[in-house]
């Protein structure tokens, strides 16, 4: 290959890549993230990428979705897996005899869907993901477990949310009490519509399946309360009464009591989420970022009857919550929301001047000792164009190192949010450094 | 799909995958070596997995190594990546006119080579990658703060390993002096495996190069020289005369002179060390663990002259350094050298006797407010089981919880360590498990 015919260098679109100012804030939000659940006793797993694809695609019995990303290596069919439920799924089935339940794991991992490019959707994002697998068995308590991670990682990021809880049961037993048992999902699927579609359209909808008039004002009533739950619980009690809507209700009440005693001040009780996906079966939560509805729900998760039955007849109901970091993140850059803190690590630059420089990188292991983050400027560019672009990168403090601070061992410091300069020994220029 | 009909759960060979008390152990390390990056002002880039194949197999003119995953998705070939350096060379050459030059990245993360399987071999590793990127120019100081992120990054770890250090020109300029110019790359690559092949089979070698006595016993000499840079530069400046040789020499010395600066204890010159790859041109460094030459160079990488020539006519000359993190840990694993330590982070398992589960998550936001993680084992197996367990886990302190602590707000908390048992108040529970 001629060195002058050069490839252009691209990327793949639908992937994002950041710059490293960016890239800066997004790593402070997934190590917050990942503090949370750390601090939470949760166990991390780190799945490979690639899966084998008739494991990976078991649900849909080896058909594969034209978003999933799958290739041949060899004579094996390899797949990227798609979210991080199916390989904790494939993970837990795998190792059943060595865990200890409830198995409680989180993992933060790219995963890949081959979407349409669009806005705001990416083919290549974060899933940060929390689980809790019982054996059997697993009590609501570990529900308003995963409420409480939701809760303290938004606290974490300083978001200011609102975690909206429900139980599906509620709508499964109110639809079966209703006498629409059969059409229920059918009739699920218009109400997760209903606050794109509004009332009139899903009105509309539900009488073309051929509900009545009672019991469709009866639903959208219903999917419109919200807020404190013993208020609500009190009010929907009495509306229905069959096996699944009392569980509902039950496991509503059991779930709400512990999410006080956990001190949970943001999560209420809104009959009017649903979970498209159908694998939910109790608990379902979604968390709106207050004041920003188009943002969707940032983080979502609930309750499952059963992680792993393409894998094993072992019956594991688990418990998750997961957040797409990436689109979130890609959400508040577009708001301008990523927060004016200044994230630029470094907190001193040393520019040498003349032949100064062994003595710089001397003074950088000196504060680097004190646990400040210093670099040595040793690029040729003009002393001015340094401070221009110090400035420019927000380093808070700049040491200037000629040969006469040699040799006094006195050095000029410069504060470069106050503007002023002092001349100072090393120990004091840390001792300002870290009083900051 | 039935579903009695199982998937086998399976994972793909070759792919890593640990349970949860190793991984915490993974984690460690890899949160180690980001820290010092980050701390030495390295930004953090996270480039895609999947890149364009063309753009990714630039070098190779587009032709695609059997060991690169590879495949099509619609109309667009794309590939996955194999190494850091090359994602980092199309970032650089894509967004150079928005970067400041020294440009310092890491980047830690997985990449792909579909290798033969084979113990300690594996198709997805981690990487964790450093670089310092000029333009136009990069003075040996960049080699320099290199060598010493390598020293930083294994004090943090708290391993024991000698980091040698040499220059290619040395070698490329005394071959040159012995007549064999033309033979450089074949000279090198017997002398590169001289540790493997030993001297008489590397002498045999050489000679049926054609190379003469005298030359042969002159390079073996040469890299057998190992130890304290000043005495050898000094027994090696006599050896030849000529550019290549002068500026090997004189950047040696210069990089020594810096490396005294830094503190830097552990670093030897080791004019044995090669480096096969051909890209690197001047300083290299490889590092060793210290009683365990078995591992081979846990850590190398060395200064190349021109970054991205395949996407710019720019010239981005670096230095970088490599650890391959899944093979050493893998190494270390099987060496049983992970550490003794007590990584499991659960500090204080709060166990409910009776009704007061809800008391219990109470007293976890109390505790987890004082900084310390604790959780509410909730799980139906009997309380020695638990304690059994907890033992296991090496969990230090447990909290008992009936029906008469919550009345009395006094309760027994369990110094698993000691075998000891006291009756507290929270605060008093609190204040001995943060001054353990």
């Amino acid at each position: 290959m001629q060195n002058n015919n050069k490839i252009t260098p691209r990327k793949l679109s639908g992937f994002m890549e950041l710059m490293p100012e960016k890239q800066i804030i997004f790593d402070n939000m997934r190590d917050k993230i990942q503090k949370v659940f750390s601090r939470n006793c949760f166990s991390p797993l780190d799945t490979p990428v690639l899966e084998l694809a008739n494991v990976l695609l078991a649900k849909s019995g080896g058909e594969i979705d034209k978003e999933i990303y799958h290739f041949y290596k060899g004579d094996t069919e390899v797949a990227m897996r798609y979210d991080l439920t199916v390989p904790l799924a494939r993970f837990v089935a795998m190792n059943y005899d060595k865990l200890t339940f409830p198995f409680k794991r989180y993992q933060i991992g790219k995963v890949y869907r081959g979407e349409k490019a669009q806005k705001g959707r990416f083919r290549e994002f974060y899933q940060c993901d929390a689980d809790i697998i019982g054996n059997e068995q697993l009590p609501i308590v570990a529900d308003a477990e995963c409420v409480n991670l939701i809760y303290e990682v938004f606290n974490e990021l300083n978001f200011d949310v609102t975690i909206n809880v429900s139980n599906r049961n509620i709508l499964f037993g109110l639809v079966e009490n209703l006498g629409y048992k059969d059409l229920t999902m059918d009739v699920l699927t218009v109400l997760d519509k209903l606050p794109k579609i509004g009332k009139d359209t899903a009105k509309d909808w539900l009488k073309e399946y051929g509900l009545n008039e009672n019991a469709i004002n009866t639903l959208i009533e219903v999917c419109s309360l919200c807020g404190e739950s013993d208020f609500i619980l009190n009010k929907v009690s009495v509306l229905a009464n069959n096996e699944t809507y009392n569980k509902g209700v039950s496991e509503l009440k059991e779930l709400f009591g512990y999410i006080k005693a956990f001190g949970i001040t943001n999560a209420v009780l809104n009959l009017g989420i649903i979970r498209g996906q159908n694998y939910y079966t109790g608990t379902i939560f979604e968390t709106y970022m207050n004041g920003h509805p188009e943002f969707g729900a940032i983080c979502a998760g609930g309750r499952y009857d059963n992680l792993a039955e393409y894998y094993t007849d072992k019956k594991l109901p688990g418990v998750g919550m997961s957040i797409g970091l990436t689109r979130l993140f890609d959400q508040l850059d577009s708001h301008n929301m990523l927060g004016e803190s200044n994230l630029n690590i470094t907190e001193l630059e040393i520019i040498p001047l003349g032949d100064t420089i062994t003595h710089c990188l001397e003074l950088s292991t000196y504060f680097k000792s004190q646990d400040i983050v210093c670099e040595v400027n040793y690029d040729t560019r003009s002393f001015k164009a340094k401070l221009r672009e110090a400035d420019k990168k927000k380093i808070p403090y700049i040491l200037v190192v000629g040969e006469n601070e040699v040799a006094s061992g006195t050095y000029s410091l410069k504060d470069m949010t106050k503007g002023e300069q002092y001349n100072l020994s090393k120990e004091e220029c840390a001792e300002i450094i870290k009083n900051k």
